[in-house]
């Protein structure tokens, strides 16, 4: 591609409204101009990383014996009404009416359609397994779209569905499919890792997310330094801690009048963090389902993890308990709750760290009182429950006792999961097993954010100067510069040759022909991140060689043209 | 591929919710399935055959120098404000609401996108003339989807908009386009043809539209059998009649009790259809923009053409009168109407060969009669306007003078426009030119319905086995088929080996080892279309041959290896 042919439109100013710096840079180098909130266009720079993206993953997705369909992105009502999903899924679900006032979404994901296109074409178990993907355009409602194609509202997704006549046969697509994926971002040239997922809304028992590993990441990962295990901070397992000390301190009530953080409670009383307990108050339900107060306690140094905390019985649907209820139950305000002498009965439960402490700080349900020197037993009752209920931090010694557990941050770009038979059950989807009896496969689903890869990539690789594309990704592998291409005609046809022998070799290959000043014109690289510049220019030629860098090194070299294909990996 | 990993489909049903050929073995080959009223999910049979025609559109348009991007389906409201069409586009503009209440729609097309990205892009002249386009997926709420995806309300389309400086510039890139959709068409296979087109609803003063020829189709084109002209229906001109004969009747009332059309009237008094004229009341405008009760006339054996009526001067916005406002002007019911005496003043258009007769048959304006031997200037007057307002017919001398009309079908699946100015004007979209001082864009568009096009092509293409894809839409050149592959290990082995060699050849070929008996596979095989098939057998391998046949033939031939790829082109 010669770039006086093409449209680049790069930009000098850095955009006021971008907050994260992949966003920046797509801006700068005008890879996406916004629409509306979270709608973007692709422009052609930014097209061609797109493409790039969509490539890798057809063909990784078809080596792998998965088949390619392309589903409607307008779905109809009643597929949703029969998973219950039209109403459970809530405000993402972009609603729309026809015409004749009938009802469709906007697919945020296509469970129900690929489901429904089972009922039509599957009807023997000859014909499972199968794995059906598309990448196709979908629009989630967000309620805040924000960092560009990172957090869009209509982006592009490869979506892959399975089905299979045991759960065994589900387990095996489920290990290729989590394969394929390494092999995707490998070949993306990523910095990636596989972590166990909480499924969330949409169902299944076993997941794993595929995160982009980069300081800006929304989700924080946990990985144990002795194991391949690594978890997303959401359901990484806490170790057991070391058993409960002996009781040294008294009960006592401590001077906290303004203190109503655990930070500042041992800030006054001069001690460790540690040794403090938070109380948060949650309503739950109890056996027979009425609502229950609930005190969740964790250590003062530690934050409740709601994931795991839901997972307990009674606290599927909790929510925060209202100050009224606190009052009614403790008989104080906020900043000053414990478990010891409520007002209420109440239940309480306990970390598994917090089970194991003595002559610990707790609020004394009394406003500018804390208690000092609790100890389980003695000063109040044993928790109702004990459990894992906390995030893990980095330092933690892991559940299986070898190494510690480190953090890391991650942007999610592919999730896998094995969905069972929650949908072919509530769709009625059958087939006829080999006994001739009617069966209900179960499904896989298997997601890459395929726009929000490119935001990853720039996210993890980029400098001062702009992005640095890995060569799978990148617009162009190669750029050739000409100086003054209208000043010298031997310049310009050197370069000419240049670009057409290394496409010719197989190295998608750009020529700089817009005629800008070498520094311009270099900026404009560095920003659009193209992995290898070349530099022909008189002064070059004379003697024989071209000026070349590749994007991370710091210095140019003059090669001749041998050297510079041998570089190139020619 | 092998079939065996493949997901096929077929259906020796004939579905009943069908019409069309096209829909018809869509559905039985298993290429669509449908998910609501105008909504398909594309199986991988028929995505093969979608994706061959989107990469033959992509690199035709980027060999032509047009530039891809890619934007949003969801498109703001205001944006659609900005040009009026937001009201004017009528019910096919599928409206929606996201969860903020602001409304967007799903965009029928992208001219409002386009130029609101050209705004953003575009500042100076030298950044003209650009081209740029997308493929992607867009929505029209038709009030009655049907024919498959002939008339599908979510489709996919190739859609391009070019920017110029100048009108010269854009008619040069128009040019382009023309030649570029020749190149697409006839790289498909099609039998097509150019027409020359009303521009409706997008604008703009010239349009081309690409007519895939079909018995089927729902256009009508009308061809000059002496000149490179085509056009159609809508726009195609009629010759210049032959003068006005003298008078030789006298004018006489004729008794048409029950006689309310021209062929019942021509029937009865045993004269040519062509000797009576149809008279047709409007309501159009005066020049001073009040309603105008209008008479438009044309020959028993014509049909009024809308379009070119709708240019005449006041005729803009015109529509039927109402039976009360015919009765009110002319003082009868419809079936007796006529341009002799009105009861008020009326205003007269006639075709240019009604304007031409002498002694013809009108309505007399009274319930069961007519007039005949009427003359113009002699029984009323002379029209107030002469104008060419019919459709042309077969045998119609050219406008030229050099030989006929003839009318063909076709489908349309591509047009191009020179839109002007009118959307840059509307939204504000400048350029500086040489001189430093701002300039107004002139824009064309250029649309393909890239899965229409999947439709068309079977509607040309086809038999009672089933579709006959031309050799670059078919999912694949050639399938090899084998007879009871698990029986002889050799013949599945030699199939095998000649399937790879085919592949490596450059042949994309399918192996049809799904084991069916020979007719069923025949059968599948003529159905999805597959150009060459070869059958790979016991008897074949003992006499070093391979059955072959081409989908349009009638009888196989046995050929040695040497000659079947010289059969394939190899």
């Amino acid at each position: 591609m010669r770039l006086s042919q093409f449209h680049l439109h790069t930009s000098k100013e850095t955009p006021a409204e971008a907050e994260i710096v992949s966003h920046k840079l797509m801006l700068k180098a005008g890879m996406i101009r916004k629409l509306a909130a979270g709608l973007y266009t692709w422009s052609p720079l930014g097209l061609r990383v797109l493409r790039k993206v969509e490539r890798a993953v057809r063909e990784e997705m078809n080596a792998s014996g998965a088949i390619e369909v392309l589903m409607p992105s307008v779905q109809p009502r009643e597929l949703w009404e029969e998973t219950g999903r039209w109403e459970k899924f809530g405000g993402q679900l972009l609603k729309i009416q026809d015409r004749k006032e009938a009802w469709y979404c906007y697919g945020p994901t296509h469970e129900e359609v690929i489901t429904d296109f089972a009922r039509q074409e599957l009807s023997s178990y000859k014909q499972l397994p199968v794995n059906f993907y598309q990448i196709q355009t979908k629009f989630r409602d967000e309620i805040r779209p924000r960092f560009g194609v990172m957090r869009a509202r209509e982006f592009l997704m490869k979506d892959a569905y399975s089905f299979h006549l045991s759960d065994e046969d589900l387990g095996v697509e489920y290990k290729n499919m989590y394969d394929t994926y390494g092999r995707i971002f490998t070949r993306l040239g990523l910095k990636f890792r596989a972590v166990s997922a909480d499924s969330g809304a949409i169902g299944g028992a076993v997941s794993h997310e595929f995160h982009v590993l980069a300081e800006s990441g929304e989700d924080a990962l946990a990985f144990h330094s002795g194991s391949d295990y690594a978890a997303n901070v959401e359901l990484a397992q806490a170790a057991e801690p070391a058993p409960r000390a002996a009781a040294s301190e008294a009960m006592r009530k401590v001077d906290t009048p303004t203190q109503k953080t655990c930070e500042d409670v041992a800030a006054l009383m001069g001690i460790a963090l540690q040794r403090t307990v938070k109380s948060v108050a949650i309503i739950g339900a109890d056996a027979d389902g009425n609502a229950q107060f609930v005190l969740a306690l964790v250590r003062g140094d530690h934050v409740v993890n709601e994931i795991k905390l839901s997972k307990l019985a009674g606290l599927g649907e909790y929510r925060l308990a209202t100050e009224a209820e606190i009052v009614a139950h403790l008989g104080s305000e906020p900043g000053f709750l414990g478990p010891v002498a409520p007002r209420k009965a109440i239940r309480v439960i306990a970390d598994r760290s917090v089970a194991a402490m003595a002559d610990f700080v707790v609020g004394a349900n009394e406003a500018g009182y804390h208690l000092a020197g609790i100890n389980w037993g003695r000063d109040l009752a044993e928790p109702d429950v004990v459990a894992d209920i906390r995030n893990v931090v980095e330092g933690d010694i892991a559940p299986d006792g070898e190494g510690t557990i480190g953090l890391a941050r991650g942007i999610e770009v592919g999730h896998v999961f094995q969905l069972g038979r929650k949908y072919a059950e509530a769709m009625k989807l059958t087939v006829l097993d080999a006994n001739g009896k009617a069966a209900t496969p179960a499904m896989g689903c298997y997601g890459i954010g395929v726009s929000r890869i490119v935001a990853a990539a720039i996210e993890q690789n980029n400098d001062d100067n702009g992005i640095i594309w890995p060569e799978a990704m990148a617009p162009w592998q190669a750029v050739v510069c000409v100086i003054n291409p209208k000043g010298d005609a031997t310049v310009a046809q050197a370069a000419q040759d240049l670009y057409a022998e290394l496409n010719a070799a197989g190295i998608e290959t750009a020529l700089d022909d817009r005629g800008l000043r070498p520094g311009a014109m270099f900026a404009d690289m560095e920003l659009i991140g193209i992995p290898h510049r070349i530099v022909v220019s008189e002064r070059g030629l004379a003697s024989g060689t071209f000026e070349y860098r590749h994007r991370r090194a710091s210095e140019a070299e003059n090669l001749d043209r041998a050297a510079l294909l041998a570089r190139l990996g020619k």
